[in-house]
């Protein structure tokens, strides 16, 4: 995702209640940190961070934690989030450091809208390569859940791929996800740029048994 | 598939070399037919044949049987056969009863713009059906490969999911695929039609183990 500078985002970023500095110091124990003993569910790269807090919102009893790497986008989701939700932490981290910061207690995990990494050299790059499946795996509870949503063509198919022969089941597929789904779908802000060009939405919820 | 009534189908299906009348007969041994031990591939629904027949012309060592319910049909894809093509039979069948005509002898399956049955109530009658891929087990040798194309979107949802859920594993996935293949494709008459409408095509190859 291209993003402009933010200024002060360092301040937005320290300030906020809703920001973990450390989150390695919460692995394997993140339900204290939300006092119970409710599902968590992450999305990594939260963007501006629609897409989560309004799940936050949504559905009380499951915890949310929102991942991303870049602070200036960090602090226009933090900006968001004026009124501290309970269910909702974000925290700041490289999807490659995964494990250092959760340990099987993950029920679901969001990617939405991720960067393509287009060029063939950095298919390793993407968030649903082998790479990051295998990252992945420990930080789950359970059966694994993946939910994945994209417009980009080339890398839906990559990835419907690399589920499937890392062992994922398939289920739900959208190949023009808004023109297919009666129920109100909770969006990016980037998705609502692409949904109002009339571009395909595509989306799948992956499973793996553990 | 739409097709009209062809005058003289049973001279032209009785007088051709190419049409098997009794294929229960040649039950696991289809190999005997063709007089060699060279994989068997086979096309469900060959419509006018343009796919199964150049296939044949092309790769003379593997052998392919088209699989076709309705004589009007199956008289157009005889009368293009008009040289005999060693490597290639043609039979009628309905899909339903395919293990009364195959035993664990097939290397892969063709399915190509398969009816959609689009009203729930019919899924099950569409060939990639839990109901059909539960057929196909037992006229496959070895690891089961079986190569989808469509054109209906609706319907290429239903396979991707029905075969993942079924146990296959999904391949070289295609969302466009004449904008994407390089290669030069073999394409089926209405595959052809729509592809000048600028139709999305789509494809599957799916492998499950023995």
């Amino acid at each position: 995702m291209r993003f402009r500078n933010v200024k002060n985002k360092e301040n937005i970023i320290n300030n906020s209640t809703s920001f973990i500095k450390e989150p390695q110091k919460y692995r394997g124990k993140w339900h204290t940190l939300f006092s119970n003993n409710n599902k968590i569910c992450v999305e990594i790269g939260i963007g501006k961070g629609k897409f989560i807090i309004e799940h936050a919102k949504k559905y009380p009893d499951i915890n949310f934690i929102g991942i991303e790497k870049f602070d200036s986008v960090l602090a226009r989701a933090l900006e968001k989030l004026e009124k501290k939700q309970p269910n909702l932490y974000i925290i700041r981290l490289d999807a490659k450091d995964i494990e250092e910061v959760f340990d099987h207690e993950i029920e679901q995990i969001y990617l939405n809208f991720s960067d393509p990494w287009p060029k063939k050299r950095h298919a390793k790059r993407r968030l649903t390569a082998h790479e990051f499946l295998k990252r992945y795996d420990s930080i789950f509870c359970g059966e694994k859940k993946i939910c994945f949503r994209t417009d980009n063509m080339t890398l839906f198919e990559f990835s419907l791929e690399s589920l499937s022969t890392y062992g994922y089941i398939l289920k739900d597929i959208k190949l023009d996800l808004h023109n297919e789904t009666e129920e109100d779908l909770i969006t990016t802000e980037y998705e609502d740029k692409f949904v109002k060009l009339k571009n395909n939405i595509y989306e799948v919820k992956a499973y793996k048994k553990e």
